[in-house]
C-alpha cells in the first residue's frame, strides 16, 4: 500500500483516504471534507482569511525538508497570519499538486505534518483540492475569528516597537541546510531532541553521521538543532497575551527590515530601531560565527522567523522585546555607538555596524 | 511596460499594482488586500468555503486557453461549487505561481478575465499570494454565504434528478481545440461573436483563418463558438430559481456519471436516467458528427460543463431538465428502447445504447 505511487491509485481513493483521516467534526463545522464547498455555522465575531503558497525550488528544496516538515510548516505560516491579525485560526482547506510517481507514504507523511500542526493550532480541516504536477505546490487557507483586528496601519508616533522572539535563528538553519543538503531528523515538536528511530523515511541523515560532519565545522546537534527546527518546522506566536496593547502587527516572514517597512508603510511612519536589543540566540551567534555569515545581518534581513513584531503605546507594558519606537517618517537603525543608519525594505545602507 | 517580465519587476510592485486595481470596498470588507489577513464583518448566515487548484498541463493547455480565459475560468469553477450548495458567492483570494519570465500584459490580461468574472458574479478579491514557478498553477478559494444550504446528500428515493442545461458541450470544445491548437478569441461574455479587434496578443488565431481551417470540417465559427465558450470561459449556474425544491444537489464538473455518482453515494441512493431525456445541443451533436466522436459519449463522461444537477421531490415542479429519478440502489441508465444499462462513475458498461 505504501510504496504504491498516486498514479497507481487514483484521486478518488486519495480523496476518501484523507478524508477518513480528517473525520473529525467541530460543533460549528455543518458540512466538512467531501461535498462542493464546506459549510461552517454563522459566528458573532470577525472572519478573518489568509493564503499562502509553497512552491517547490521557491519556497523549499524536497532535499532539505521531509514531508512532514513540509506539512507541519505549510499550516504554520498561515496560522502566523491569522495569530498576526489577532484571530485565532479555526478552519484550513489545503491544496495539494504533487507527481503523480510520489508514493502513498510520501503524502501520509506530509498529512502527518498536516495534522500535527492542526492539534497544535486547534484547527480543523474542511476542504481542499488535489493534483498531479511536475513542481510540488501546496497552497493553504486558513479561516479564523477576531473580536478585534489588529492591522498592519494603526502604529502611532511614540508606539515601543516590539518583537516577540530571537531572530535569524530560520535563516541560519536555512545555510546550514544548504551546507548538509539532506533531510534532517526534526519531526515531533517534543522532545527537541528526536530520538535516532524516529524518522527512518529515505534521505533523511543519521544523527551520527549529523554531528561527526557537524563536528568539522565545530558545531554539535545541540547548536544547530533548534536553528533548523525554526526554519523547519517553525511554530506561530500567538498574540493573545499581548493584544489589548497592540496598535498595528505583522508577522516577520520576510525579515525583519522587510516586514518592519510594511507596517511603516501602511501605518504612514517611521521607525527607530537598536540594534543591541534586537534578540540573538547563543546558537544563532556560534554557527554563524563557524559559517562566517554575519548573524546581525541574518536577523535583520534573513526571514521565516515567523515571531510577530507589533507596536504598543509607550505607557503600555507589553510582554515582548522592545527593539526601538516609532517616529515621524525616518526608517533608522541605532547601533551601541549611537550612529543612525537608515534602512530600506531591501537592507540598510551601511553594514559596518558595531554590536 | 507591458513587455517587462515579472523577473524585472518584482514581487513587491506587482502585489502593489494589482492591489490598486482591486481597490473596490464592499462595506462588509473591513480590511481587503494588503494585510496578514483579509477581515469581513460577521453574517448571520451559514458560512461557505470552496477552494479549486487549476495546473498547467493537467487542467489547461496554456496554447488553447488564453490568460483572460483562464482568470475567468478559476473563478467560474470555484462560483459554481458555491452555487452547486445553495449559496451566494461573495469573497475570493487567489494564489499564482506563474514564470518569471511571464510578462506584465500576461498578468494583467489574467487578471482582466479575473475582473470579467467577478463583476459577473458580482464578488471581490479580498486576498491572494504570488510565485514563481515552472509550472503554472492557480489557486483560488472562494467564500460565500448560504441561508439553506443544499448538500450531496439529501436526495430520496422518488426525487426526480433534474439538470440546468446542455451537455457535453464543453467536452466537444476542448476536442476542437486539441484541434485549432491556437488560441481562439472568445474573451468577452457578449456578444457571443467577438470583434476581430479584440484579443490581439501573441497566438490567438485570426477568424478568417479559424472558419478557414473550421470548413475543411464542415464546421462554421456560429456552430463551434458556442462549444469553445463552453469550455474555455464556462458561466456558472445559479441555484437561486430552484433553490427551494432541491433536496441534493452538485455541479457537473468531471462528467454527469461521475458526479451522479458522487450525489448517489453521498445521499445511499440509486438513480435511473433516460438517455433521450439528456439535453443534447445542436451544435454538440453537428460538430461531434464532423469530428467522429459519440456526443452521448461526451454528455456522459465529459466534464466542465459546470451545469448543476439537483433533486427535488417528484410533486414540486423545479424550473430544469428532468433526466430521471433517484430509486433504492441501482444506478442505470435507460435508452430509448428501454433497454437498462448499468453504470459506473467511469462510464457504461455497453457504449452502443440506440438514441
Amino acid at each position: 500500500m505504501t510504496t504504491l505511487r498516486l498514479s497507481q491509485i487514483g484521486e478518488l481513493f486519495l480523496i476518501n483516504h484523507i478524508r477518513q483521516q480528517f473525520k473529525k467534526k467541530s460543533k460549528d463545522v455543518i458540512v466538512g471534507i467531501g461535498d462542493d464547498a464546506a459549510v461552517i455555522k454563522p459566528a458573532d465575531k470577525d472572519l478573518l482569511v489568509t493564503t499562502d503558497m509553497m512552491v517547490e525550488g521557491v519556497h523549499f528544496n524536497p532535499t532539505f525538508i521531509t514531508p512532514y516538515q513540509l506539512g507541519f510548516k505549510i499550516v504554520s505560516v498561515n496560522v502566523s497570519d491569522i495569530y498576526a491579525m489577532g484571530g485565532r485560526p479555526e478552519y484550513l482547506l489545503l491544496n495539494i499538486a504533487v507527481n503523480k510517481d510520489t508514493t502513498m507514504t510520501f503524502v501520509d507523511r506530509l498529512f502527518d505534518g498536516v495534522k500535527s500542526a492542526m492539534n497544535l493550532y486547534n484547527i480543523i480541516l474542511i476542504g481542499g483540492d488535489l493534483s498531479s504536477t511536475n513542481i510540488m505546490t501546496l497552497s493553504a487557507t486558513l479561516i479564523g475569528y477576531a473580536k478585534k483586528c489588529i492591522t498592519r496601519s494603526g502604529a502611532s508616533i511614540g508606539d515601543k516597537i516590539y518583537i516577540t522572539g530571537n531572530l535569524g535563528d530560520s535563516a541560519c538553519g536555512l545555510e546550514l541546510l544548504k551546507r548538509i543538503k539532506r533531510h534532517v531528523p526534526i519531526e515531533k515538536s517534543s522532545p527537541p531532541h528526536p530520538p535516532l528511530t524516529k524518522g527512518g523515511h529515505r534521505g533523511v541523515i543519521r544523527l551520527r553521521t549529523l554531528n561527526s560532519k557537524l563536528s568539522e565545522f565545530g558545531l554539535s546537534w545541540k547548536v544547530v538543532g533548534p536553528l533548523l527546527r525554526k526554519h523547519l518546522m517553525p511554530e506561530a506566536r500567538d498574540s493573545k497575551r499581548f493584544i489589548q496593547h497592540a496598535t498595528a502587527m505583522i508577522d516577520i516572514s520576510d525579515g525583519l527590515l522587510i516586514d518592519l517597512s510594511r507596517l511603516c508603510d501602511e501605518s504612514k511612519v517611521g521607525a527607530r530601531i537598536y540594534i543591541e536589543d534586537i534578540p540573538l540566540s547563543s546558537k544563532l551567534k556560534k554557527t554563524a560565527s563557524y559559517l562566517g555569515i554575519s548573524p546581525i545581518k541574518l536577523a535583520l534581513s534573513g526571514g521565516e522567523d515567523y515571531e510577530l513584531l507589533f507596536t504598543a503605546p509607550p505607557d503600555k507594558k507589553a510582554k515582548a522585546i522592545c527593539i526601538g519606537e516609532i517616529i515621524k517618517s525616518d526608517r533608522v537603525i541605532i547601533d551601541r555607538t549611537g550612529k543612525e543608519t537608515t534602512f530600506t525594505p531591501e537592507g540598510f545602507q551601511h553594514f559596518g555596524i558595531q554590536r
